[in-house]
């Protein structure tokens, strides 16, 4: 399978997709640079490290940034952006994130699609961990610029990013003045017509993404995407059974961030679980360190995985005396794997 | 073993290496975009297709080139260099490239790094397929930027790339306004305090490079550097006792650049060499298409690989109907890999 071709139904798009060698952050760059200009203005939607991110992408390059900070876990409704945009009716872009890494939240980014779309400005998402867990058609929602990156539900170690552009983006493509070279997507769409790269491409990396994208079109990518719901709902009902609380008030089927509860240290949590059960959660970022922590279920993760964490989180909090029913979370998680198992 | 060490010992300098997760073309946009501002001015020497980078990259982020654009296969003297600072004593940069890899040309970096050292200006050197092929000392030679990446002699498969910068250098990095974000090395150096790096690492590719360092590290990075310089040798003598002539009047141990001989077409013999012998040489790139070909024999390539280019070359140079002492090449080729065999 053409490594373009499965990334484009991914992503449900007909536009041109292009591969390139760096993290998702340099997608993140390439989406600015490419489509925007000094002086130009944008909303920034920043709900975490990843929202914080495009502002600081636009900053470095002169672009002004009007930033809606929202509480970690706080969803961002489409009115708020309609009445947003009509305060600043000049703005040419709204950078959104579709699946907040650093909370476990989603945005509702087919509601900004639609409010985006009657307006002159570009809706660009940052679907580095969303895209492929999530669905997210970037034609039928109306996203201008989508992008993502090979570690996450694409399955592949860290190295590459995908980025895409709607003909209404590319219409600021042609018109932007930032500063760019190697995230230059006029030169990869140039060299794309003639087969190759601009640069020398991480070819090991896009053989591996090959391979990952035969095994996403076996499952098809609808039963992908419930793959992921069902273990966001197994372990958010995990995790819920045994009292805990979710960070997040609208959450993705990426990771469950869940509250740290009262009277535990998050931190010694995270390493018991990860030292002592040798099973690897995340703690929360600066500044929210210790106030909960993350439990992933996406990409090559499975329904037995969830019962891991979950496994390891018990004995955790049993050593560390947390009061629950032991066991209640395993029961709960398994409940719902083996309703929807295939 | 830890790489940034590994690659401190190849760049033979006590500086900070930061590792970027992109192709050395984005190591050569961070080289610029890190030291140099709007307004500034540089010298650029071209020998070819990757001089020729160092120029549109200089050009897109606004600095002023003086471009020294030379015959392809062309030396660059340091008395040529120094007489040109001496016109332009304002350039804030000199750019040059350790090895040409369009054309196999090396250039006098270390005679370049004795003139640019006594100006203000700063010494940036691609080293993407030159270092580790060739001794290329960043400190002893007051080298102020170097860079290299993970494809060419470092063995390892392509989307890392490498970069050290001087005091020097830092001073102008302190004051340097060009915009940046995925590139910016102080976050770089930042991220690097902590013990992380500011985006997502490529982790497999550094995975990669660790177990290539360890070989690097057995033979030695003499021995290593020997090794090339006899693969260079073997190769030139083998094409040279059958009538061929070099391109370049410098040849870097690294691939050598063979004229087409009268009378035959270049791309045919590329492509008969690598469709009916299997033997994948490369041709001459615009402007100079078919007037020459190129041999590689680098990183992982070992004697026997000179041999059997040679064998592959010779029997396509039969088809191709030039005439020529049959056996020739593999004979000078070979005493000189014996005479030099550890």
């Amino acid at each position: 399978m053409d490594v373009v071709t499965g990334i484009k139904t991914i992503f449900q798009t007909e536009n041109d997709v292009f591969i390139l060698a760096s993290s998702g952050s340099g997608a993140m760059e390439a989406a600015v640079v490419n489509t925007l200009s000094p002086g130009d203005s944008a909303i920034v939607i920043n709900g975490g490290k990843f929202g914080n991110r495009w502002g600081r992408i636009c900053r470095a390059y002169g672009v002004s940034v009007r930033e809606i900070i929202l509480e970690w876990g706080e969803p961002y409704a489409k009115e708020q952006l309609s009445e947003e945009l009509e305060i600043n009716p000049d703005v040419n872009a709204v950078f959104s994130t579709l699946a907040e890494t650093s909370t476990g939240t989603e945005y509702d980014i087919r509601g900004y699609g639609e409010i985006v779309a009657q307006s002159e400005a570009l809706l660009v998402v940052d679907g580095i961990s969303g895209i492929g867990a999530i669905s997210c058609p970037m034609d039928e929602w109306n996203l201008d610029v989508l992008l993502s990156a090979s570690q996450k539900s694409f399955m592949v170690p860290p190295g590459l990013a995908y980025i895409s552009f709607s003909k209404k983006a590319w219409s600021l493509v042609e018109r932007s003045t930032s500063p760019k070279y190697y995230f230059d997507v006029k030169e990869a769409k140039t060299s794309m017509r003639r087969g190759t790269s601009p640069w020398t491409p991480a070819i090991s990396l896009i053989l591996q993404q090959q391979e990952a994208l035969k095994i996403i079109a076996r499952f098809g990518l609808e039963n992908f995407i419930s793959h992921h719901r069902i273990l966001g709902e197994a372990t958010r009902a995990g995790v819920q059974s045994i009292g805990l609380e979710l960070l997040s008030k609208r959450p993705a089927n990426i990771l469950t961030a869940v509250k740290t509860p009262n009277g535990i240290d998050g931190e010694i949590l995270v390493k018991t679980m990860q030292e002592k059960y040798k099973t690897y959660i995340a703690g929360a970022q600066d500044p929210h360190k210790g106030k909960f922590f993350r439990i992933a279920h996406l990409g090559y993760m499975g329904g037995f995985d969830v019962i891991t964490a979950l496994s390891a989180l018990e004995m955790t909090l049993e050593d560390l005396g947390y009061n629950f029913q032991k066991g209640a979370s395993l029961c709960a998680a398994k409940e719902i794997l083996k309703e929807n198992w295939k």
